[in-house]
């Protein structure tokens, strides 16, 4: 396993706020999190809430640990909810299932780390974090 | 009350490995815990995500704290969602009430131990965990 | 309250890991706490051990929610020891009271946030981030 | 950053209990963590009481999470007592520092994950595994 490096995290974080600027979303919060679920870099824009870094973390979090993106596990959670429910008391709560949690995988497809993105709604935040992940030059698994 | 040995422990988790393999599944994880809900053995194959032991144990614990196998404990988690959340409430989150806990049962058909594996689907995890139980001789209740 | 804003927060990140690099520490770990002791902005450097973020956010954070520098914090802890443990009880254990934890202050003297360094010693961490915090234009107290 | 691989992990968890068996020391527990600091592989004897695992684990754990050996971890406990303690509670208790937590490196001198050993005296949990360390190729810090 490798592990993403700060320049690709300051990358993706740089960009992932330059792409939701451009969409005209609310105020993000990009985390870059390594492949053992370890930050690297966060940055919460001006105008978010003061909540959103355990939010984007959960998002992160719950896609390395578990080894699936958010839209994955927010499918899991629709069909079964009380196994999500007892996977994040084994994590304690630190999951959050839905869309901006994304898996990096470098050129191998390997699991380098992950972004977590929030802010604006699931789908948008998604949209802003693989922007960033693409233009880091990795692959994202949203 | 009996517990489960180190030797039948590694057995177990051996078997259960060669048994992923054999059936082509993911990487596995896969643990052994005693009759108190203690980890005897663990081991967590190359290309696993990183939270698997949590999942794993949470599989394992459930079935050895409740005396209920893991698909037992599903049916449960189905009919009556609050009973299994508020049952893990009292087990501090670490139940993962879902097939692939396992209890194990020796020749008389005391429980000496639980196995937990996780890493392909619920059944497919079932199915290489009991494997591994047979292998060592004991008796499994999925 | 005035907050810090993501602009300072940036500077402040990377001239404390310019000022480190000029010093040739060890990998350096950074973040900036708003004045209400959330995260704005946070990065860890390549070869920094993967805990570094809780150390950080521990020095930080006990900075701002006690409006006390890490060097105050550690002479009160040196002298009562009890006490410090006891506002770590009240704080959930996320205080880290050492140099390195820094309050930072905008022209008026009023507290806008906080900075955690670490990585190298205490002494070096706070002379790192109390030279990102003067390249910010703000004050640092230590 | 690499990782410990689960064949160099098995290494160590027998080479480890066979040097203990060697010294005739006290039943052994053994954890392998990766250099996320994520449970690789695991080993209790029988005899050894059960919570060795949190034992186990806090050793290593702490050894990767800080780049610090138990050895070093536990001179910095006894020169600020309450530094080590505000360090623990940012990692949510789960460091023991104290000999017999090991970091693990590979040939470039990169830590590749850690390994726990509790059972008997810390010195002799230490020289255990350190000669499951070595077994394995891999170089160990103390």
């Amino acid at each position: 396993m490798t592990d993403i490096t700060i320049d690709q995290a300051r990358t993706i974080v740089s960009a992932t706020l330059a792409k939701g600027r451009e969409m005209g979303l609310k105020p993000l919060s990009v985390i870059v999190l390594d492949a053992g679920g370890h930050a690297k870099a966060f940055e919460r824009e001006d105008g978010a809430s003061p909540g959103r870094f355990a939010i984007a973390e959960g998002k992160a979090y719950g896609a390395v640990m578990l080894g699936m993106g958010g839209t994955a596990q927010m499918a899991r959670a629709e069909q079964q909810a009380y196994f999500m429910a007892a996977v994040n008391g084994a994590f304690g709560g630190r999951v959050v299932p839905v869309p901006g949690g994304i898996l990096v995988r470098d050129a191998e497809g390997a699991v380098i780390g992950a972004v977590g993105v929030t802010g604006d709604t699931s789908d948008n935040d998604l949209e802003a974090g693989a922007a960033g992940i693409a233009a880091a030059g990795l692959t994202a698994e949203g």
